[in-house]
């Protein structure tokens, strides 16, 4: 199962580090991370979307709420939140296929950032189900480089 | 001045958490931090974003490129990058502001995903400062809840 946990941290030195320390040291599992300044420069939020059975994600759980320079931790049910993901991909074309790359690019919303001779600069945000149905697509095309940002995770 | 690292990591138990102490030992700044997995499922990417003085930068990338685990650091250049950023916000209004505040939206291209009696739940995503400045205009109808991913950045 996932567990996706919503995070505020003092915004310290070592704060980042204990918390990865924390998931190294017990063997828990970061599929995703995103860390962000909030209204308050104090506070970072932190979305950590984890997986394992069900005992691990509740250890997790307990572990979070353990560690001092933790403010607050929420754990957030799947169906109930708003997740959202974002990348950027260097994406190859050929004459032959840059119309078929446009096209994926307007029926999915992804933007083009940047035109070059070789490839595409282009930006893609959904749901991380949505993120990687794109990426597979854009494969067939032919992926230079690829930078996605972690989930992001809200109550709705 | 700001230092923008794009860097591919082994993923591996142990590697953020390296990556997080070295930063919290020596003391670097971390501004933002993205991590998101590659169209290789043993590989991470990490967009790393600090700032301090010019020597500090070099200092970080020379230190960066010393960890066994890391497979490749980039530092970016500002100018020639594309830097992306998404938010997401539960936004209080009342019925006399809501109207601005949906104007807001439209005319910056922001989405609202949620409507509620209370709140929107907003999302948008520009550059780091394109972000910041938004978020500066929803203050005036009330944050109650704000996440933002780590920057991503890519050579143009």
């Amino acid at each position: 199962m996932k567990g996706i946990f919503s995070i505020l941290v003092e915004n310290k030195d070592g704060a980042l580090s204990g918390i990865a320390g924390l998931f190294a040291r017990r063997g828990f599992n970061i599929d995703s991370l995103a860390v962000g300044r909030t209204e308050n420069d104090d506070i970072s939020s932190m979305t950590i979307v984890s997986s394992g059975d069900q005992r691990t994600i509740e250890q997790i759980e307990k572990q979070l709420n353990k560690k001092v320079d933790i403010i607050k931790v929420r754990r957030l049910s799947e169906p109930k939140s708003v997740s959202l993901e974002m990348m950027l991909a260097k994406v190859s074309f050929t004459l032959a296929n840059r119309s078929s790359l446009v096209e994926l690019c307007q029926i999915t919303g992804a933007k083009i950032v940047k035109v070059s001779p070789k490839y595409f600069l282009i930006e893609y945000h959904d749901d991380p189900e949505g993120v990687e149905d794109f990426i597979v697509m854009l494969k067939s095309y032919g992926i230079m480089e690829l930078q996605r940002t972690g989930t992001i995770s809200m109550e709705k």
